[in-house]
């Protein structure tokens, strides 16, 4: 029942999604829109999508699914303007990485037996750079595709028909879903998701103070010191719609975060240094 | 010149110098120890050792070159045991992950003439877990050994050609080697190796305390989530005697770190926050 598809916004997220639909086998139509017409093209280049279009209002009101991947506050930009111009014969579909905002613009212009289905997703998958290049049909084998639906969706028949198969679609490019309530969802990303990222650009930023002004020295943390700075190159323009869209959330997790760092700094000779290796090698047991 | 080689302790970094000097054609006998002998037994059924040995002081006194790769504390008991029993006929080296006690010890106890000469090392490879069942022939390539050697040593002209010869086998194993001062040595490695290490630990503490008990929670995160606390699996046995060891200049850094944190909690939404990840971005530049 999907025969075209619309990508707006053909980052590392949209171009995966490209890439992997048609991995996957889906057979219809994909077009694709980005604020810089290059990039899309790009993305068109890599077999992501099969046109390119400057009106993403036109693509989309000429497809059953409308993808939105681009960074937050644009997703709720587009939710704005999409509404009064789908209907029920349209789903509109996100991959933000907070939801509650996201969820009560679906709830307050979407989800009515007129109006068109919208469906808040967040593939947990991605990489510490963006860009079509980067684009993988296989980013999302093995990871966890979270949605948080409102259940007080009135959607006709064909609206709830549009949600199964973008389901569907999602778990054949190789995503297991799992659903939560958008309050609990932007609670466990904070400390999941968010957490390890900002505490990846803290240490990163404070050892570019420290050492960074002789690289040989990186090479001497090695692996482990890659690893923990990895994220350090995740670029602002993404992550500033996150820490302001999930402001107390990330703030309640840092704040946590500082006071167990303090209570290791002050045990490094006490027992207690002890029961924090013990508790951290629970959380990675096997 | 070095025909026998003694491995003091056959955990992961033992068992994989045995391996690996294998691997780069040393030709010489290999001999382990551990206090655990069924361990160095299985080290030799990997092919690291040639024989497994109960007398720990016999093989080091009937070898060229002695390894000790034994936690720090349990290192400086070996040098005050072998210091009076070996003569400059030997080199004692070592893989201890903070420098500046291991190396006073070394200029105290060896380094004249009569004495065996004591060459401080610290090859910068490991895993989150140890054991000999993980040692690994390729574990030092495209590594780096630190040195921290003693240039008021007072060496006859054979046990300098020692250490020439083990820094040549340590270049054979695959790593780059570099020489630092003591005191920068443990200063450098709190930042770039203590600080990660400690931090994955506080991480993964914290998270098996807000998440643990939903184990699918986990797999949330993703890969982002699993490098950030992979070094929580690390054990304390080893750590306890880094923390011991260097712990003013790992109180600082985790000090620092977190200030830092808290000043990006603080400026979630505002311009501050630009400059954090611009600041981590540099760090990652390629």
């Amino acid at each position: 029942m999907i025969e075209r598809i619309a990508i707006l916004g053909t980052g590392l997220l949209g171009t995966s999604v490209g890439l992997a639909l048609r991995a996957s086998g889906f057979r219809g139509s994909i077009v694709g829109w980005n604020r810089s017409q290059e990039h899309a093209e790009f993305a068109m280049q890599m077999g992501a999508l099969d046109s390119v279009t400057a009106d993403p209002i036109e693509a989309a009101r000429t497809s059953q699914v409308v993808l939105l991947s681009v960074p937050i506050y644009a997703t709720l930009d587009f939710m704005e303007k999409l509404a009064p111009v789908l209907g029920s014969e349209h789903l509109v579909t996100d991959v933000g990485s907070t939801k509650r905002m996201i969820s009560e613009a679906g709830a307050r212009l979407y989800n009515t037996f007129e109006r068109a289905a919208f469906l808040p997703g967040h593939p947990m998958a991605g990489k510490e750079r963006g860009g079509a290049s980067l684009g993988d049909a296989n980013l999302f084998r093995g990871t966890v595709w979270l949605f948080t639906d409102d259940p007080a969706a009135q959607r006709s028949p064909r609206s709830a028909a549009l949600v199964q198969a973008w389901r569907e679609l999602v778990t054949a490019m190789g995503s297991k879903t799992l659903d939560l309530d958008p309050a609990r969802h932007d609670e466990l990303v904070a400390w999941v998701s968010h957490l390890p990222q900002f505490v990846a650009t803290a240490l990163s930023a404070l050892l570019e103070e420290e050492v960074g002004d002789a690289p040989e020295l990186k090479d001497v943390g090695g692996r482990a010191l890659r690893e923990m700075t990895r994220l350090g190159a995740s670029p602002f323009s993404m992550w500033r719609d996150i820490a302001h869209t999930n402001t107390e959330a990330v703030q309640a997790a840092l704040e946590a975060l500082e006071q167990r760092i303090a209570h290791l700094r002050e045990n490094l000779r006490t027992p207690g240094l002890r029961d924090e290796f013990e508790q951290a090698n629970r959380f990675r047991r096997e």
